[in-house]
């Protein structure tokens, strides 16, 4: 798992003055509309000393949310194999990040999105802006579909992270990844490539 | 919506005693193993006014953890088809369910379960005790596979109220009732049914 360490540049009350700024400007306006202009004007500073403590706009919005991974990082593993192996690549993925100690900050963050009106904003920009937007526009679906086939694997993905870590409801709290990867797998899988309204 | 209403005997505060040693039983031993004597013991009182407070030891679960429903009162519209309807019934009862007034109260279920240890323990209690294992004996499962197919459908019912009513991700925050039962229908239908480990 991918996680930031590495030097964090700044002066502490700078630093989050910006991220206070960040994650107001995210939660209020989304990611597209939030400039790191703005931010760095609300928080009184340049912008240019925005983007040396944070990096990109992505950079500052995983910082702002405390996420432990970066999903530009992680999707080309489950892009890999093409449109007919997302299910299964994406489910696995899920599995390995949550697993590892970086699922401590996922469960984190999803008592934030829960608790808070802010929290679940976050929440929405980075599923449908960091997550969903980047690795539906590489598996080529047709666009009158993408968004619900996308918000569709959120709610599979989002409710199997309640039940496994959360909640721990057994046996899909201590199964192993992979009798979750065989039973979910196939859901995800047609979420992207399946009928959406079966028999109608 | 069945809301509970109706008279509310007795003292508040000793309601309140009762409720709190109720919450703490269900939490700490389980729906099975919580006894209404033990119960009636912590908070001081005589077994028989816990019956006449609150019921049966079901509708005492309920009224601990603010249920807004009774499984037991809806769940044989979704088991009236049988086994090969239950997806689509089952997703369509819970939408009817959260798009009602009772959803306020399932957002607040959901923030007790992620905010807290108790909360969660008493989430999969309602969940694996009042609403799967009564669902699931109606549909004659495979007793091997039965409790892994119960936590998968609870996975993406969970998921889908994440999404839908707390995340609110768009199209699906929005998306009319048939769209999703079209759409999340043959999932529940899988994972009652339909082979849990395609390809293998």
């Amino acid at each position: 798992m991918t996680r930031r360490t590495g030097r964090r540049p700044g002066n502490p009350d700078t630093r989050e003055s910006i991220l206070t700024a960040a994650r107001a400007a995210f939660a209020e306006r989304g990611f597209d509309k939030a400039s790191i202009r703005s931010i760095a004007g609300t928080a009184g500073v340049d912008p240019a000393l925005v983007h040396h403590y944070f990096g990109t706009k992505d950079q500052l919005f995983l910082a702002a949310m405390n996420s432990p991974i970066d999903p530009r990082e992680l999707l080309p593993e489950a892009l890999a194999g093409g449109r007919d192996e997302f299910g299964e690549r994406m489910i696995r993925l899920f599995l390995g990040v949550w697993d590892s100690p970086a699922g401590k900050a996922g469960i984190a963050l999803l008592r934030s999105a829960v608790s808070s009106e802010w929290g679940a904003r976050l929440m929405r920009e980075f599923i449908s802006s960091l997550v969903l937007r980047r690795a539906l526009e590489h598996l080529d679906l047709d666009p009158a579909e993408a968004p619900l086939r996308g918000s569709l694997i959120a709610s599979q993905l989002a409710g199997l992270a309640m039940i496994r870590y959360i909640v721990r409801l057994e046996p899909l709290a201590s199964a192993p990844p992979e009798t979750i990867v065989a039973a979910i797998g196939p859901t995800i899988q047609r979420y992207v490539t399946g009928p959406l309204g079966e028999g109608r």
